[in-house]
């Protein structure tokens, strides 16, 4: 069953939000895709809202750039988590976007990430969704692993390229 | 009639939102005033937006802040000039809710002020409604002649406590 | 009858403006547009100003980047409504541009809009002329439509595309 | 059974994450507050984020001030998700606490609130618990409704007052 | 004769201003202040930089809050050099003032000065004046000298106090 | 004889001084520019600040990057007029360098210009040495004249331009 | 023998820089206080820094607000590790005493630490001594473990409060 | 025998990290450098801090960029004096690494060196290994030599240059 709804304002932010669907992939986490702008189709976006948690959706992930107001205006309408990519735009390097996502009032939470960090949006809806999963925190378990594995196996190459720097 | 509606995401913004009532009020200009919160009851927030141009109105002062989403959120369902008002909150000097309103995308204008700026905000209702109405003009060009008086006899005050510093 | 007066600093700042120009040439609204610099020929854009509302203008658009004074000067010696578009320099992402303009002081309002959103500023202008026009406040209801429209049309392309990464 | 930790670098964050305990004390959310410094008690800190889900914590809420190490120093070895909390220091109104938070790497999310924001951690801990547990869930509806109502009794008290200053 | 005027666009920026006088009158430069708003009253404002090297003045200091226009507009009027003063307002600690000061296009100076450093604003004018008058710039350097020994007083007590501290 | 010293902390800053340099050819003043480090030699940049008057320089332009002190410690040891120009490096838009630059505590003033701005850093020495020379003055208003005409010009340009967009 | 330098701008940095001179002493480590201007007395300063390695001084902290030039002059005439501390001033929250301090061309370093952070500065030295001085070393090492006891007391206190919050 | 230690979160940051590499190799300083990740690999950071005294580092310079930890973990868990440098990312030039990384609270200082300012990060960590031994602190003193020797060349040529220009 689709348990995460990737939304964003236009498909120009799409190139950014994809990391989410990406690591939502990864996990074989079913999700969908689409663009609900709160500006350009306000009653659609409220009613996707209001019909996200009954149609099974477990978590949002709404990404939008400058006065971002899609992952606000979806958390007032939902009971789900939502979470909120601040998307950069031309000018700012989405500072803008970030204020206008993370600042909500006391009441209505978003779950922000980093400017652009999409990526991390598919992991924390991971990470939500294996709160109440076994099976899929010990997946996140094994990918906090091949993490470090990385980080390891970059620092064997990088320790051998700096011994070349004299020392 | 009514031509201006004012609203505001809680009570607690009035203080700030009254400077736009009273700059109304100067004008003769009939105003009506609202809680109107894009977060916490978002339908009857699209349901005001969508009736305003209907039940008269002519221009709509949304004030708020934090990540600020009433006023792009009202302009996105009306056809009329939504005038922004970036309240300021206990951290972050506003910075927060002046970008939240003033950096909408394409298609959706907001007319924004300053942080803090409900004063102008009224008057620049005033101003849109007098481009069709040359009695409210007329009043507008005699209050920016009371300016101008004002600034005036506040500098022959200031002149003749300068001339005992000295010189 | 030209109804709106787009002016800004130097020619250097068309590319932006332009958008304001379209904009409103897409509603037919009639406009001119012209250099008017604060800084260069500053009795020139006093004149400017005074003259604009005599002249039968009923909206100015005023573009400016940096230390960004047209709109505000614009607005001290006009009763019409004016709105600022801030024009990014090459430094500083139009920030300086962006508060130049909008910390005006009470009693002179400038409606700001978006860094570098001079299209919002020519579909504002024609929400304030729509105010009182019944017939463009139907078309602005028409542009949000197509709005809508378009904003499903990129959900239905997104949708297919997001398809094709697993779930 | 325990569901969610608090934690935060010293007991002067207190009089703010306090707000969190309540947020959770409201919807019978049974949680453990505890003083977990990065800086003071790396090993313990360490220790704690490695146990918390062995320990039948479902979330963590972590809030830290200046250069915030916590809550991305626990998302880093826990699966569990991981609410951060900028709390605001004597200078730079928390911007610092922000942007120490929010802006993780790819790999290892972190859901921040507001400056200052600790209630909204709170409700935001109450909805991850609530995608798996459909009473929560109901319960999180109805308070989104009291909100409602409460917007609307202050709405009724502000026409009131705003009807006092003409129009 | 008078030689510097200092301006300002209210009489509330004088407990500021008024340090800019302060200083003039330690060096016996003679001094004229006013309220000459850049926006309030514009055409006289206008009148004022383009009499200004007519009347003798060499050199004008003009403090402005928010959207500070009077240093750059008085600048673009008159040949002599313009000292602008960001006097800060309530909020934004005057990021605003000083932007929208110091950000002048080029072809149109202003010598800024430090948020609300008014008292360097009078010693730029003091500075500017001696560069052709030896006798003034011998008493600036003697005001040098003074700032020198005031420092060593200070080390001088502080020495004491930190002795008190252990070491 | 040479009126301005054009100063800077390296030669990588040469491309934007050097419009500092072409403002004061224009005006025949003579000049002469060296990099005088305050950070790479800084007892030589003493002796050159503690020398300029001597040598008969009358102003002194000083540019600089990043925590840029070479117009500040210059301004300390000399009472010349000095301007400050600060230069944009790779990071942060040059508000380092704006900020370094303008902040300088009473006492010892710096007359700042925008951020990469050299180019109003020689006209406002120009303006500085017209104060006392009425030939200068003289040119200084024809330069500004000449600015109005070329905006005049751009506006015949502008107009024509515009005028094909419809309207 | 004296180990450490303290200098400021002035005596009304002390509030603020005693700290780090307290930290010192709870490491009987021998320092030194004194006013040195950067900008009040240049040649004194330049002088300070030096004499500072001959007299046997081993580290240099330098504290100053605004556009703080005093410990990156220090560090410009001295091979000692000079730690700058960035001192807040009225406005502007530090931000400019941080960039002015911290952003120092490549060729000279300046250690710098948090705004107001003249405590660490103070502790900063004790780890530059104690890197070739075991005994010292091993009292930082005691120093962190009761940095380590202090939080874990915090916490037994803060368990305690929060228990009486519910769950 | 290796007296510094360069870690970085990742081996993207080593073009930025290798400036510290080079410096300390120009000095004959022994260093290695290895990929440390405080978010990837937090029980081997740890180990890394809590051993590098015991293996006889002197001084640990980390760099990070974004939601920078690392150099302030590292500073948790050793008595050492650790350098952090700012490695600046896509959005916001290094300003959330900057403030991740010299915020810190009082009792863990980290030396902040400027956004990519690696280069200085080496040659502070030679400062500091100067400060105990003499023949290092001559190098040094040396090495600032050049730096003069090297300004100097510049102002020769740019004077020759400048020369061209006029005056």
């Amino acid at each position: 069953m689709t348990a995460v709804g990737i939304v964003m304002g236009s498909d120009s932010d799409w190139p950014v939000m994809r990391l989410a669907a990406e690591a939502l992939a990864e996990f074989d986490v079913a999700f969908e895709a689409d663009v609900v702008s709160a500006h350009r189709m306000p009653e659609e976006m409220i009613a996707y809202g209001k019909q996200a948690a009954g149609r099974g959706l477990k978590v949002i992930i709404a990404g939008a750039g400058g006065a971002a107001h899609l992952p606000g205006m979806l958390a007032s309408v939902t009971p789900l988590p939502v979470i909120g990519v601040p998307v950069p735009l031309k000018y700012l390097d989405g500072m803008d976007s970030l204020l206008s996502i993370v600042q909500m009032p006391a009441g209505v939470p978003v779950a922000t990430v980093a400017v652009g960090g999409a990526r991390n949006a598919g992991l924390l809806a991971v990470r939500i969704l294996a709160a109440s999963d076994e099976g899929l925190r010990a997946r996140m378990e094994g990918f906090q692993e091949s993490l470090r594995d990385q980080a390891h196996a970059k620092g064997a190459k990088l320790r051998a390229e700096a011994a070349s720097l004299g020392s």
